[in-house]
């Protein structure tokens, strides 16, 4: 793959720079409250494919324009409903609709790399689903306005929110956030273990998360982490199988160079320098788990 | 579907009426502890199977007489086990059984309304299960006496807890729990999560509840609701089955009447009023699971 | 089963003891930070798999010897990565290699008696992983440093972590602890629900773990107990199946001696004095699940 000048990549609707081994991703519509617009959800897929797939890249950081005064409003629906309709798909048939919001938290679930969502903001809607449930980490504003509004909208729960929601927290404050589309603060007890971080300004949302991205990046294995990711997203049916699972993934890498510079810091009372990257192993990353085909026929993505 | 007048219904162990949209369960057997009998389970299964078809009803409550301590002491063992075992299923041999708590249960996590466990007093057994665990949403009073002692009185977990509660609050608090038999009050960290609300006083359990599914009566869409507790019941096996279930549920409802008010509502910044109901989409209404039968041969639930 | 002496037992890094129907199980490498050798991991699915067989035991206990700084610190590492390649299993090619620390959480998630984990000091690595997160209770040292280090190390996390962790507090803080590997208190926020109980020093913790199995050893059903453990594990994939799953062992056990008793003593108002085991129902004892074969082919375990 040909090296990636993020500064340089044409996204109208984001900005993305490459900093050491952290990507930042930004919201970049403060006029439009960082609303959702069709083009968004394509550079953002272009953007985490790249980040997945660019050896550089260690940790992915999604963040806002702070000038307006939501992280992500969700989607524009300042003119209608028309915004979720693909004509393409259309074409072909009720059945060939996908869900925008969902092909972007599918596209930041893929990303093998550390994805952190920084949300120095309000947040509702696709805001709130496909740019925070899919991601490993979430740093949050204190006093920002959370909100899953859908069944107030006349819509059900989308962007596999009703997947990812009840796994992160369980199915008693999943089924309270969707079903009431209340807003909440980040310190709701409904809200209780989503963030992993809550900063009491906004400004200092995104430089917490790029300290933490940092630091990660530079002590953790890029291929340990992948694995770690790959295995807490399809960990097998049962002990037995994840048993299978893991042990197979501490083979691979448990004789190649990062685990072993682990044990020589680890013995030296230092910190380690890790060098493995996915690169070298693309060939090799054979899942063990099959996806299902969610293009539609003619899909362009 | 006849239009149903839930006070006239002749039911011995429950109360039943309809306010506006919302449907109070009185459980009212004070005399003995609001326990369990074998009525009362055929009684609440009618009740709820009513709500969920009825299209005058978007919210249901369950709670019960505030004169007795509790609000549901669990089954009625002052004779023994017999209130288990059916005579019929019985005759069938012993894989004929059918736990009487587990059919209520499943009676309401089959109901594709709202639904709301207003606890005004002490729970034991299946009044913390099968009265509590399939809800949408818990209401407490702070100083009930709450208890799962199943493994003290010398039998398994039942009505279906041990799926229920781990999908609620975690393999860890759920273990903690069952395997204790342990009596604790709602704001014991073991059960942080299951209570949307804790009341100060038994007497504000249910206008607390009461007001809650009102406001969630007036506000938002019955079909969005029951698509999002489909969704939030039967996710798919991985991120892109529920990728292509929610897109499917969004195409459906995205171009019905609620969905295109929840837009003018958000545009003209009033509250949405939603006019679509189950009753119209009861022929499309096909589940994306296949249910197991869980009747016994000459069952007659 | 000849009754074993557990005191007697030829162990070099645990030591068994026996006391009323509770075995205490304590690492006994204090010399080594009561770190993990291949030895202590065969000695460990000893202990356990004789605890799951022994009709005297009611609760297992593990603690560490408190001599040295930490309960458990992982692997021992101190001679590199050779501690987890097993000569036998690499013959056979890298399909062959199962990691020990998963060995270890196996042996106990199938011990169908209560099993504790009293965590008196600092834990790392399968320290936090296998000795802590299959077992059904937590005890812990509130001042313990606890960490998941592996992607820091340049492995994936192990011994069914990936599996486990999510189950245990859902995917949200599963994800922050081990794609961060932090070193963190018991009190973190990240750890919220892991605990059952969280003491002030060290030496308190084993006598209230103590304490707490002798009260369930004296008042719980081994048979309950087994069966909601069986439960918890293999819910069955809907509530539907769950509810045919938990039916038929109520039907089981609600006409044992066990929930004769437990009525009984309800209605006297005193304590039950459970005496069935899962001796008797060895035969009987047919898991509604399939195992998969985790052994390799020449494995000695």
């Amino acid at each position: 793959m040909a090296t990636v000048d993020y500064s340089a990549l044409d996204f109208k609707d984001i900005l993305a720079s490459l900093d050491g081994a952290v990507v930042t991703i930004t919201i970049n519509r403060p006029k439009q409250r960082n609303s959702i617009n069709k083009n968004i959800i394509h550079e953002l897929i272009t953007a985490f494919n790249l980040c997945d797939r660019d050896d550089r890249v260690r940790a992915v950081i999604l963040t806002a324009d702070p000038t307006a005064p939501a992280f992500c409003s969700g989607a524009d629906i300042s003119g209608g409903w028309d915004l979720l309709w693909d004509e393409e798909a259309e074409k072909e048939g009720e059945h060939a609709h996908r869900d925008s919001g969902g092909t972007v938290s599918i596209a930041v679930s893929r990303c093998r790399k550390l994805t952190i969502a920084a949300v120095n903001g309000h947040a509702a809607g696709a805001g709130m689903t496909a740019f925070q449930l899919p991601f490993d980490f979430r740093f949050v504003w204190a006093d920002a306005k959370l909100t899953f509004p859908f069944v107030r909208r006349g819509i059900p729960a989308e962007a596999t929110s009703t997947y990812l929601l009840p796994r992160l927290l369980g199915h008693s404050r999943a089924s309270s956030l969707l079903l009431s589309g209340s807003t909440l603060p980040p310190t709701s007890p409904l809200l209780t273990g989503l963030y992993h971080t809550i900063l009491p300004t906004r400004d200092a949302v995104l430089p917490a998360a790029r300290a933490f991205a940092e630091e990660l990046a530079a002590r953790t294995s890029m291929p340990a982490v992948a694995y770690t990711k790959a295995l807490l997203q399809h960990p097998g049916d049962s002990i037995e199988e994840n048993h299978m699972l893991d042990s197979g993934a501490i083979r691979k890498l448990g004789k190649a160079g990062d685990a072993e510079e682990g044990v020589r810091a680890f013995r030296e009372r230092r910190e380690p320098k890790f060098g493995n990257t996915l690169g070298g192993q693309r060939e090799e990353w054979v899942p063990w788990w099959r996806r299902l085909d969610i293009a539609h026929l003619k899909s362009k993505l």
